[in-house]
Formats: structure tokens, sequence, C-alpha cells
């Protein structure tokens, strides 16, 4: 891999590409159909009246290939993931019907008038609300991300898996929330100053529970009704869900039924025995709440294929950060040689998918493609080598180094260790 | 109407909530569960196991009345629209099995396999296009409301319909759009000096075609291949539209098969015997293409009710204008009388929905609410009175004055003519 030998020139920068376009410089590829005429007799659908209208859509037959792919326990199959096909998608949003799931006890068919949201334990006034009560308090709308804590961690094996983008790393969607800042409910219950911490509970068949520090629900918190515009679906907390901008899936907890505030964390299951880091010195890092910053090469990557001509193709991917806005990506053909900012796609938000694009002029020359983003902060994405340096070799949890895409002169694509 | 008294104590600015909230110097309705415990026996769905992951997500159960309405001609089914019905959502995507309908002739079902574009006419190198080779275009994505010409035409009648917010102002949804923006295809076919308008034309049993300047295509038209985030909707033109942001709908040709450069426009069914307005003084108005601003309180709305006792609502609604960012909205409780700040939930993004908000402490008596949206052109929505003033009794498209919702002392709601 690191002979091999790439230059900047690979890399098309944007006014470069239009202007190649326009004047035919760059030899594009242009598919033109020989006849540059339609057939003499319309196409089928043409021919008849189309299908009636629908009270609710559903996407194109032909697309029913793009799911979530499932990958959960078969003696407990309510326990497991799903995950979102970040490689068949466009954009920004995640459609509601792709948004991953992770559950450990299934999904629950909750009836939203017999659903209540307690809020109790360190207030002076314990609350208790309804749907129809919540629907009387102001909302606020933010797009951002969920990933959960253990997405990508196929990448700490010794071998990279051969599993297409959204199959090793979409566990992680972006969607625009809405719903109440949990801020002004708790503060309508007058929260004691001993309180610290707020456990969260689920009202799932897991009854899953989880500490979470007060400060956090008192910053950007959500309790979240909708989700893209609609309510929230069954599967993402039906019919309330907390949102935590930034912070690992397991803390946005679902079908939310309570939060106990207390002067200290509950040390349930899920912040002891997982979602916690076991580090090169034998200690577990626990309480690791936020997501780094990340990126994903979504096309080219593996399970396409580059075309046995080569030419014009667009990198595009996906990039986000817990702590803030995407500030850079750079995209390398040669295994982290050399780099190339790539563009944002605007408006870049905070704590949200970021869409980077470059156009690269394949020549049929091997290559490993990678992207690396950079966040407001300053945090720039690792290599693979930094992290293990950095967190060992049994990791199972926020896994964010950089990702490998190998493409043989064949155009073939293959998941590699790119160090 | 006119002879109740209102004033702007009536709204509670954001910061006097907040603290009202907090305080309790305002009764808020706390709607507390006496016993604030949990009862003794969890609820069913946390007693079993939960539903196993799927592949593709639906809406829940309890949601299923949450659609789009549909209007079509008995005799020719695929002939009419489907609403979306704005006054149940939130935030500001419309969720995609919710973006409304208008179709003529029905939702062709195409093999995406089976279709291409076709530019030429007044072109020097007529180009051809099939889904494979455009997917290696480069792609942008942009948010944007596309609204049908005809929407809230029943603003015309002489009595106010009694409809839901959505069911006669949801021919209008606002979406995630990505794809490859027409200029690049275009240049690319080398237009010739004398080409000034494009004929589009769809794949559908109607064939519908349109006339749109050259000038709108080469600036920010997109061919649309996704939807927020999948694949466009088969009843949103699968496998690609036209989208022109901020134009009205029937230019943003779903299903598109070709675009033809012409010097003229070709004088359509489309643009003369429909989509044209009658003017007050029998001429008719043609070849108006951008939707004005407009704004609409989803809540309360008709349809809900405001309970017997008295307290603090939200108000929300959408706001949008095909001439660039929504830069204010104005409420008025009292008809008109006087007008409050609604505060535009962020980010406001140009020729797409805007959400605002307003707190309003109802106490009991007559109101009628109303939102009057300004754009950034300095544009302000009209009333009804002004836009029949200006463009007759017996328009049909492009209604745009402000809604009133009359509040009755019960908390009833009704659709009235402010002026």
């Amino acid at each position: 891999m690191k002979d091999t030998v790439h230059s900047r020139r690979q890399f098309l920068q944007k006014a470069a590409l239009g202007s190649a376009l326009a004047t035919g410089t760059v030899s594009l590829p242009v598919w033109t159909n020989p006849e540059l005429e339609f057939p003499d007799t319309l196409p089928e659908w043409m021919r008849v009246p189309g299908d009636e209208f629908s009270n609710y859509g559903q996407p194109s037959a032909h697309e029913q290939g793009i799911i979530r792919w499932i990958s959960a326990n078969p003696a407990a199959p309510g326990n497991g993931v799903s995950w979102t096909p970040l490689h068949a998608l466009q954009g920004t949003i995640t459609p509601n019907g792709l948004h991953y799931e992770r559950h450990h006890n299934g999904v629950p068919q909750i009836n939203p008038d017999q659903h209540t949201l307690l809020i109790d334990g360190l207030v002076d006034k314990p609350l208790s609300f309804d749907l129809k009560s919540l629907m009387r308090y102001p909302m606020v709308s933010r797009t951002c991300f969920i990933e959960c804590g253990g997405n990508s961690n196929s990448g700490w094996r010794s071998n990279p898996i051969q599993s297409k983008a959204g199959y090793a790393h979409g566990l992680v969607s972006n969607a625009e929330w809405t719903g109440i800042p949990l801020k002004l409910l708790l503060e309508e219950a007058c929260i004691k100053p001993s309180a610290k911490w707020v456990i969260a509970e689920g009202a799932d068949a897991a009854a899953l529970n989880i500490s979470i520090p007060l400060e956090k629900l008192l910053d950007d918190a959500l309790l979240a009704l909708y989700q893209n515009g609609e309510r929230i679906r069954p599967e993402n907390g039906y019919p309330m869900r907390l949102v935590l901008p930034g912070w690992e899936g397991i803390l946005n907890v679902k079908w939310l039924r309570q939060l106990r505030l207390t002067d200290a964390p509950i040390m349930s299951r899920d912040e002891t025995s997982q979602y916690t880091e076991l580090l090169p010195d034998g200690k577990a890092r626990q309480f690791t709440f936020i997501n780094e910053a990340k990126s994903l090469i979504t096309s080219p990557s593996l399970g396409m294929m580059l075309p046995d001509n080569p030419g014009i193709y667009q990198i595009t991917g996906l990039a986000w950060s817990g702590r803030g806005k995407i500030s850079r990506v750079e995209v390398s053909a040669d295994g982290g040689d050399s780099w190339l900012d790539a563009e944002l796609q605007g408006p870049v938000l905070d704590k949200a998918f970021t869409r980077f694009n470059l156009p690269w002029h394949w020549q049929g020359e091997y290559a490993i493609l990678q992207s690396r983003a950079t966040d407001e902060t300053g945090y720039v994405q690792p290599t693979r080598e930094a992290l293990i340096e950095n967190r060992g070799k049994h990791g199972f949890y926020h896994y964010n180094a950089i990702v490998s895409w190998e493409i043989t002169e064949d155009g073939d694509i293959n998941h590699v260790y790119g160090f």
C-alpha cells in the first residue's frame, strides 16, 4: 500500500470540474443513447392510467433492497440491532423507516393514552405528564444524529470486516426531532440542590435504565415527540424518547416513563457490564457519553464497483461530531499520504450529519480512499493505529477511526485497515 | 368580531414564559397524577418481550388517522390531489409517506432500469441519461417546500370552508431533496444561444408537459433523485423529478423523461386552460411561477379544541416564501387589530418551511387567531380583502391570504374570514 504514488491531481476541485464539464477538456463519459430519440412505442407505464392516490406512501417496489439489516439474537429476537443502509442513502436526513434500531427486549406496543412520564426523586414537586398535557408545552426542533456506542465496533477485530458501509457503520442516523426542552419540565418540578444525576427508565420489557448527569438534561436535551415531522416511530420510542444531542444512543432512552433525580449514578447493568471500555491497562472507562468526531465515505464503498472505464467519480460521505459542528473533512486516495479538503454541504449544523463531496478522477490505478473529520473543537478523527494505541485492542464501544476502502485496478472495492 | 378587545398582554414573550414556569407566577395547568407513583402492576407492554426488528419501519398503529386526505375524480381516480395533514405534524420536514400528491393520470410504476432522460431541442449535443450514468454526477442537497398552484383555493369561495388546516392548505410539503444541479447537464449538452425556454415532460400516462424559462433551470433547479435521504417516492416522481425551489408544484415535473430546449413556451394545456389566474378585468394571468409568501397556524386550528380551562396554549405554524427566506411572522389574536412577533425556529432556510411559535395565555374569551408572514424581499402576506381587491373573486390559483381561526368562548375552533 505504502509504495503506491498518488498526487493531488487525481482530485478535481469544484471549479475545475465545472469548467471541464462545460468545455469537454476532461473526457467525462457521456452515456449517450445512440438513437437520441424515444423508441416508437411509449413505455408501458405511459399507456395506462397510473396507480391511485395513497393515504400513506411507501418506497418503490424497485427499492425493496434498501433496508435496515437486522442482527438479532436468535434466542431473544428482540435483542440486537438493525443498521441504516448509509451506503444507499444521500443527503443528510435518515428517513424514518430506515432509522437504526437498538433494542434490549423488543419494541413495546404502547397505547399512548395509557402512557405517562413521571419526574420524581430529588425534586420538591414530583410531576406526572400524559401526552395531552405535554402538548401544552413549547416545543423546539433540532436536527441531530443519534449514534449507538457500539457502532463500528467490528473495527476492533483483527481482520477488516467485509460489510457494506452502512452495515458496519450504520448504527447512526440523523433526523429532525421535535419536542419539549427538558429543562422546562425539570424546572417546573423544582429541582433540589442535591440532585446531580437523573435515572431515566424506558417502558420496554427490559425496563432499560441508565444514569445521566443532570447538567445535560438542563442543557440541550429534548423530550422528543416527533421525528422528521410526524409522531415518533414505535422503534424509536413512541410515544416519547429522550434526545441528548451528541451523546451515545443508549442515553437517548426510548419509551421514556420516568426521570428520577438522584445525587449519584445508579450503576445499572448498561453502565457497568456494558457500554464501558476496557483499556490497555485492564481498567474500564465508564461514563463516556460523547460520540467523538467521525466520518465515512458512503460512495464509492464496499459492495459497489467502479466500472472498468476510468473516469470521474463523486466521492461522498457523512461526517458528524458529538462536540459540535464539523469544520473540515479531508479525503485521501493514497491511504493517508496526501489529503485534500472535501466540500461540506451546507447548512452545517451542530451535532448533525454533514455531507461531504469531492470529485475524483480515477485513472484505473490501485487506491485507498479515506476520509478524516475535524470538528469545531479542533479534534481530528484518529487513524486506527492511533485509536488502538490509545485504547487497546480489546475495545468494544466508541470506535471512531478512519475507514479505508481499497480500490483495485479492476474497480473492486474492499475494506482494508489502512495502517 | 371587531368590537372584541384584546391586548398584547395575552401573549407571553419567551422570557416571561420561562420565568412563569420556573416561579409558578402564572398558573400553568399541571396535570399531576394524584398518586404520583406507578400503579402496582406494570403496563402490559413491559411484561412481555416487544416486537422484533423490522427492515423498514412504519408509524404506530395508534397514528393511523394521520394520513393524506385524498380528493380524486371518481371517474378518473388518478386525477386529483391528496393533502398533507399539516395540522398533525410538527417541525419542518414532511415525512415521505405524507408528502402531498397532485397527479393528472395516476402514479406510473416505472422500472428505473428502463427510464431515461433526454435533453434535446436547441442544443448542440443532445444527450440521454440513464440512472447509472446520472450517479456519476455531483449532487447537492437542498431543503425546500413544493406547493401546488391550487393550494388553499377554497379561500376563493364565498363561505369559509370548515376543513382542518392541512386539508385546506396542505398541498404544500417540505423535504430535503438531493440531486444533480440541472445546470451541469444542460451545459454539457451545449445550449444554443436561441434557447430561452425548456419544455419538461413527465413519463406518466398524462405525458404532462409544461414550459419553464431556461434561466430558472440554469439557476437553482435540481434533477432530484433522493427525497429525505432515500430514493424519491413513486408518487413524487420516482426515479427522478425536477425540483425548482420556490416555483409552483406543476413545474416540478415528476417522472421526468425529457427536457426540450426551445425559443418559446409550448402553450400546453396546463399553462393555458389551467394554472392561470382570471383577473377582475376578465384577462388571465399566465406564467405566474412563484409561490408568494404565506403562513398558516397549524395549532390551535379547526378540528382541535381548547379545553374549557383557560390557560397557556402554544400557537405554532408554518411560513414559507418562494422568493427567499421568511424574515418575520406576526400573530394576532384579535382578528388583525394588534400583532406580536412570533419566534422563528432556526435554521431559517431559503424557500423552505419555517416554523413559528408563540405562547398564548387564553383567558376564555372569544378570539380570532391569524398569522402574517413577511419574506426577506419585504413582501407581506395579504389579507383576504386585499387579495380579492387585487385579483378578483374568481381566482383559483395562488391563494395566499391570511387564514383566520375563530376561537369561541367554549374553546371551539372555526374557520372564518377575518375581513
